[in-house]
């Protein structure tokens, strides 16, 4: 079954936001077995919201709308469903007492009277509670498409999007499975990736789909295929990429699955009882970020600095001012010693350092912009390397993080 | 004029990637007064391709394209361009000894067949050098709709855009100015905002449009207006500004303009000659990150610590073990601490504290889920807060951080 994504909203189309909801309701929508077609964002605009209406109807059985149910002027997206399914506004009871209740017990306040008609559903809904929000999801059908409207805010999507959504869709639609397995390689080109697997590509079986996704010095590799029975499904693309990683062995680290490479490490540690230390300086708590986002960080990250000028590196890090002024502040033996005193200052077993110029400018270095040095402390001893990562401060931070993280993975892999 | 953006991989439609191209990309046609319709994210597929690349002639006047370009199997765009166009490839040679140099002078080693195959480009397109990769910009016209094709990979496509295809658009095409400007509000709910400012959006005229852009405890409100008249246009749209900036004094902070906030609190740091330090525990980083992400920040942000571990805060960061004990690790005194502290240990005039539970659990804290203290250190003294900010750990950081800011900002403003 087929699903298109409507996004509702100007600001996405002037590039005041980025639309990260599209990318979580697509990553679900495939983990149910259901492909998504084509995403579509419009304008706030009654007339562009009919035609991409009708021709997401055209496309898919699944229609999901975010955005535009707001409780104020701007915000038309409930009228134009209204007039799109020949329907009319009605208040809903169970609406009206759920705004109320936000208001007067979690707020303390009275809503106003904007806020009340978000109880206002088109007769033929049926209503998603919002348990995070006033605006409700709203569930219709036409002919055999079913159109979901949700709000835009993004934690309100999500809870509706899997609470409710989802289970109503189950029950209605029959669905194949959908399953995608990308294998992470660094250090090797997309091209020259292609050509040392060239023959086993040209071998694959019509129905398994191979893409080639670079970015930043690694290179993911996704197999994907769909099909009725989960288990031979599972057996061949598994198989097929068991062949594809002997052929990278030397450069493929894994899997990238459910989780990005900092929650791959952070199992890791957890499962081997280990911890981690930062010290940051031209990745300026990049990494550390990374880390806290998720959820159980504390069980093995137990902290960072961002030394950003070189003085801290001596002060707060305690790296002998010496040695800094000998090697210069980018330069291997800082890096790892900022690694090392990290280990002694957070008393962890593990500890990434950054140290580069991440540019435009040399800032306090002597060094060209995108010279970065990562050393990497680990039980066994400390391991480091310097790079050039280009010109362009974004993609030198990002370069520089994915590479520590990299660095990181393989030592804790041998471990 | 309208353009549409038209983005083509599998990546984007499984969940894979967030699509940061588009929002980059219609920020900038903005500028140059060119309007999105509508943004399309669509399949490696060449049917579905086909289909958009239609749809969008009849949309609009310029069809910008990313993806699908690379050299490997699975990049087709290019051959179904040649098949919208009815137009076969040709190898062009400026672009066969720019690929050839790439590898040749850049990477040390002989490109392989498949790189030289980006050479090759439909025989009636105007070929747009990219000095960043092996992939050309690609232009084409369709009686009146221009279309070009540029790489997916973000820097290749922003270089291409600005440098490529801006000079021709601005050549080719007549264009109104279109002029959005933003207010910044904090602490004040959406509806709220609304009721309060509802004589003033009654009174709007029609060629203004006002939106709501609410997210997290700050409310955005843009003002856009489009014409052909310049400064009419920014005096109309400025006055209106002025109006409701008047209405909104108590909660307003200024204007998003080109700039973030954690930039518009770098720009006035360095304006005043004065440092920041963050001493960051729930927000893990993400607040440093923030402001080293941006060029120069080195000139105002002196260095940051993440002692995630309550232990950290008094090894690394002073604060008095027995005052932890006394007032518990989430609480003002100790989130007062931790900012004078930093501004001791990074030695800067302003710094912030952070200190909380993020959650999905408590952690080492006794405080509920979401908890969190914020305390500003300046040169005239310490202002701290104490939050609830829910119970689900993004949005809890996300809102740590976004309080945090506005609380520096008004505190610099004030100095």
């Amino acid at each position: 079954m087929l699903a298109e994504i409507i996004t509702i909203g100007d600001e996405i189309l002037i590039g005041q936001i980025v639309d990260t909801n599209s990318a979580f309701m697509s990553k679900e929508l495939n983990k149910i077995g259901v492909q998504v077609y084509q995403i579509t964002s419009v304008q706030d605009d009654r007339e562009h919201i009919l035609k991409a209406l009708q021709n997401a109807q055209e496309n898919a059985d699944l229609v999901l709308i975010t955005g535009g149910l707001g409780p104020t002027k701007d915000d038309i997206t409930k009228h134009t469903l209204c007039e799109f399914f020949d329907d009319t506004l009605v208040e809903n009871a169970n609406v009206l007492a759920h705004v109320k209740s936000l208001f007067i017990d979690r707020l303390g306040r009275e809503p106003l009277p904007a806020n009340l008609l978000q109880a206002l559903v088109p007769s033929k809904a049926i209503v998603l509670p919002n348990q995070q929000g006033t605006a409700p999801g709203i569930w219709l059908e036409k002919e055999n498409t079913v159109f979901v409207s949700m709000p835009g805010v993004p934690y309100e999507m999500k809870q509706l999007l899997i609470d409710e959504v989802f289970p109503r869709v189950l029950k209605k639609f029959e669905r194949p499975f959908i399953y995608h397995k990308t294998l992470l390689t660094y250090g090797m080109g997309e091209s020259e990736v292609a050509k040392r697997i060239e023959a086993w590509e040209n071998a694959l079986p019509p129905e398994i789909k191979l893409a080639y996704l670079p970015s930043f010095g690694k290179v993911r590799l996704r197999l994907s295929s769909k099909g009725t029975n989960e288990k031979v499904l599972l057996q061949s693309v598994n198989k097929q990429m068991d062949l594809v990683h002997a052929l990278l062995e030397d450069i493929a680290i894994g899997y990238e699955d459910e989780t990005s490479i900092e929650q791959r490490i952070g199992t890791l540690l957890v499962e081997k009882g280990k911890t981690l230390g930062v010290a940051e300086s031209c990745t300026g708590g990049a990494i550390a970020s990374l880390f806290t986002e998720h959820a159980g960080a504390s069980a093995y990250f137990n902290g960072g600095v961002i030394p950003y000028h070189t003085v801290l590196k001596t002060t707060i890090l305690g790296v002998d001012a010496e040695l800094i002024k000998k090697h210069n502040v980018v330069s291997i033996p800082v890096s790892e010693a900022m690694a090392l005193q990290a280990t002694k200052i957070f008393n962890s077993d593990y500890a990434i350092a950054t140290t580069g110029i991440a540019g435009p400018t040399k800032g306090d270095g002597i060094d060209e912009v995108g010279t970065v040095c990562i050393a990497i402390a680990t039980p066994k001893g400390i391991i480091s390397e310097k790079f050039s990562f280009g010109t362009a401060r974004e993609r030198v931070i990002t370069k520089a993080v994915n590479k520590a993280l990299e660095m990181l993975l393989k030592e804790i892999l041998k471990n």
